[in-house]
């Protein structure tokens, strides 16, 4: 059972920026999020894409921003669950919570932080009827282990960096790779779109354009796709695999079957006061909050957290009173041991 | 007369953010402030000094975010009217407003943002009775021209960098300088300290510690001080000066008449919503304003700027729906004519 004071749900910008915030209170943090590493979106969908409108940086990459946040926090000594998904929350009595993941992982905190920005980020899926039965069965949204593909004859569906990417990688290790993409214009880095060319050039890959997956079949497994070309009609192709590689869409996950007050695909907070949710102790701030007003910036989860994290210790210590003081003065106290403080004036006698 | 969009009353790192908010939204803004550059407090009191929490700055000089944030505005080409204090609101029939400034420039705008900070720094006074009765008489809270106070005798007061500053600049113009401080020590730069040392050796200052000035005597103008010493009893000086050199303490000033809802020296708004105040059209935001939970944070000034930016534009475009773009997506459109985008990916036909 991993204890924290600070539970917190989503270790994008919002979350991270938390632990320094709950950190000059003295509060300890732990973060649960989806992804294998740190950042949320800024450093698994865009970390080369410059944001303009994070407050005194006139540009700045997303993977920069967490790079910095991650520096700014360390003093504070963060525990991650990574690559693991916040499942099932239960309170105890004396109102903490207990939240499990999908991996069975348990963590204890008095209070819960829902960071979770969008939601976690799940495989867009193509509109086929029955795509459900095949799943794992012949049908895989990502992959996680090319080499299940040795030697089988695979259908790539999607027209972007991924389906290009995956469909030059497995002509080296399927048997049969077939590309098929609703348009014949590639949505991608420069390198993939003219590597993917060459391969077809070659035979490599077999390049189905203006056509798209509309049918699977199989007993077990997959055994057949149905593709249907603009002009041309139907093409069946005897295959093993199906890939569709549409991109990933946000999706709240489990966390909305926890009795939070849902509105728009967003969980319902109280703006006016700390961002805390309808169940006392969970709070939720960034992207996945609503309220009136309420835009979906970075900056704007960066106030929500400094404004929550003081509604949190007043929680978690109601006896105590915290004064706030400012870091330019008080400087930063680090639970590593580090300190940082501006330099104090010289205090001489002259006389 | 000056028109714009939205005026904004003070140049602090709130108020200059305004600007790059209100730029996404195509609105332009002029700011009016009693300094005389830029940056509010971060430019004029501590500029050499480190903030630890501004988000994705693990440290910044105070002086580095004003001029990072002048660079992030720079293409919404805001206006300035500087070292003007805002003195008078008077409000249009058609809802917009006039402000004018303690020297008479009028500005003209539907939109009226109050991102005072703290308000205007007005000096700290001594508690001397009649000490009113004697300004620009021989008291002076600030040296405006050090030239008046030549072949005069002066006395100073304070124990700081400033007190120390000046009397080393006035030992070579005025006839006789006196440094009047309660303490022995003094607090300021190691160099400053170390010349008043030497200057009161050479007989060049009169250094009386562990004292204080606690009478002014004369008729037009001042004529004597008394000094109260800890174990000597009254001194009394003639002198043609004094300057006493307390420091800096904020003041809401004249906009605390302007009819708006004042708590705490703070002006109240409506934080569940966009940060309006009691008058419609003026906004505040930023440590100027109050309201349950409010940090008075850089950070949480950001945020509000942002929020208050949507209601302004549907109050100066009622008609007008505004759809967000993220600036990593839609770029930033300067009205200077430059344009910031992230890279496009490249797209291209393969068949």
């Amino acid at each position: 059972m991993i204890k924290t004071d600070m539970l917190i749900i989503g270790a994008g910008p919002t979350g991270l920026f938390t632990v320094f915030e709950a950190g000059l209170l003295k509060l300890k943090c732990h973060l649960i999020d989806a992804l294998a590493q740190p950042g949320g979106q800024c450093a698994e969908i865009y970390p080369k894409k410059p944001i303009y409108d994070i407050p005194g940086f006139p540009e700045i990459l997303a993977g920069k921003l967490v790079d910095n946040l991650m520096e700014q926090i360390k003093p504070f000594e963060p525990g991650f669950t990574l690559g693991e998904r916040a499942e099932t929350i239960d309170k105890l009595e004396d109102g903490s919570f207990i939240v499990t993941t999908n991996k069975g992982t348990k963590h204890h905190a008095p209070v819960v932080v829902i960071a979770g920005g969008l939601g976690s980020f799940e495989p867009r899926k193509p509109l086929i009827d029955n795509i459900v039965d095949f799943e794992d069965k012949g049908v895989s949204y990502i992959i996680k282990d090319p080499e299940v593909y040795k030697n089988k004859r695979v259908v790539i569906a999607g027209g972007g960096d991924s389906a290009l990417d995956w469909s030059i990688f497995l002509a080296d290790i399927a048997s049969e790779v077939y590309l098929v993409h609703r348009r014949n214009e590639f949505r991608g880095a420069l390198d993939s779109v003219e590597k993917v060319a060459e391969l077809s050039k070659l035979g490599k890959v077999s390049l189905i354009t203006e056509a798209e997956v509309t049918a699977l079949q199989g007993n077990e497994t997959l055994e057949k796709v149905t593709v249907t070309h603009k002009d041309k009609g139907e093409i069946v192709l005897e295959v093993d695999n199906f890939i569709p590689l549409f991109g990933l869409s946000p999706k709240l996950g489990p966390i909305a079957d926890w009795g939070l007050e849902i509105e728009k695909n967003a969980i319902k907070v109280d703006n006016s006061y700390d961002y805390s949710t309808n169940i006392p102790g969970i709070y939720a701030i960034g992207d996945v909050n609503t309220y009136k007003g309420k835009l979906k910036l970075i900056l704007s989860g960066f106030h929500e957290a400094a404004v929550m994290c003081q509604s949190a210790y007043q929680r978690i210590f109601p006896d105590k009173k915290y004064v706030m003081k400012y870091t330019t003065v008080g400087g930063i106290q680090g639970f590593d041991g580090t300190k940082k403080e501006a330099k104090k004036e010289v205090v001489k006698s002259i006389v």
